[in-house]
């Protein structure tokens, strides 16, 4: 058996950048199961590379024997697979709410976040993903990398109000899920950290609750 | 010791008509604890018959020899005081859980149904407090009322995006909670309510997953 536990990781031209959120939330819940893993660099055009997962997109987790992909999958793999240790959703109401913060972190925070960033990533992409990105991206945009680019500091107001309930909570709680991190915190930090790992210019202010909020994750999982 | 227990419940000029979000969301989860109440119909301008409270705006309940006002301490003193009945807020990922969803409620969906309804509120107001309505909430959306009505239609979309992520969860389940109703629930029905009491056309088709779920709830209580 092969133990060998392998998480594909989208990156950019430079390896070491690594800005998908949905990889980043499968990030967080193995390091919240506290196992080891190895990231491999990925680009959106390694389709054949993860072939084996049936599935052209990451993230994909190879866990020995086990191939899943889809990070809502993955979770819920991880959560049944690793029952003795933290655990991810908690009980069934939390896993309930967790999911309504699921829905609201990609109907309102990826869309808010996205439009600001699109352009920078596609500055960062190896060239062989520079096609694919931007015509995938405009498509769901409606217009073209340029356009967003210029128009984006009229997208800045849409990100402020996205962010009003997730500071409101964070100015009386630690974490979204309480005193401690939870499934909801690794989606909403995903999608805040794709923005961070991308954006030309800072998104948030250092002393944001946000930010500190951010770094207090990190901070707890190990991961600097 | 006095055991009635009253909530002091915002009215419209027909004292039937009841629509403030924050005296919806004590109701239902009065009902989830399971103790029997009797509103008492008041204005906006009634500040004297609310004053024992220390405070000038509804809901107060009256429990025996207790007053509490303001919904948040109102549901964590039933929480507390009548512990052996249903938990409106469950465990602590839960209850911190639901302070999201309470910040999402008021910054996003109050606003967005506010802008809606102000216009229809006003028309049903008893004549005595129209004209403290007028003023609170004509510095709060920055425009008069007539240019709320006027501006209606331009409102929707911002209505329907902040639907977005409620929907999609009750799509795949049957309460924000989970398979039961809880606080997060209890909320944003509130504002939800309070739209449906008070606008002049329907703001939710009757098969949205929306309308179903407010039913189901008025259903689980036994409220029709």
């Amino acid at each position: 058996m092969n133990t060998a536990r392998k998480l594909y990781d989208l990156a950019g031209a430079n390896e070491g950048l690594r800005f998908s959120p949905y990889c980043w939330r499968i990030k967080l819940a193995l390091a919240h199961k506290n196992l080891p893993f190895e990231t491999v660099a990925w680009r959106f055009t390694d389709k054949d590379e993860i072939a084996f997962a049936g599935t052209g997109k990451v993230p994909v987790l190879v866990d020995g024997e086990t191939v899943i992909h889809d990070s809502q999958e993955i979770a819920e793999y991880l959560e049944t697979q690793y029952s003795n240790e933290p655990s991810l959703f908690g009980d069934a109401p939390q896993r309930a709410l967790t999911r309504f913060v699921k829905e609201w972190a990609e109907s309102t925070l990826h869309p808010a976040i996205g439009r600001l960033v699109v352009p920078d990533i596609f500055a960062a992409l190896h060239e062989k993903d520079k096609a694919y990105f931007r015509e995938t991206r405009e498509k769901l945009f409606g217009m073209t990398i340029e356009e967003l680019q210029a128009k984006r500091e009229s997208f800045a107001p849409m990100f402020a109000a996205a962010l009003v309930p997730l500071r409101r909570t964070l100015q009386v709680q630690a974490f979204i899920c309480g005193a401690g991190p939870g499934y909801a915190d690794h989606i909403v930090f995903g999608a805040l950290q794709w923005g961070r790992k991308t954006s030309a210019v800072p998104l948030l202010e250092e002393d944001d609750v946000i930010s500190v909020w951010m770094a207090s994750l990190l901070e707890s999982y190990g991961i600097v």
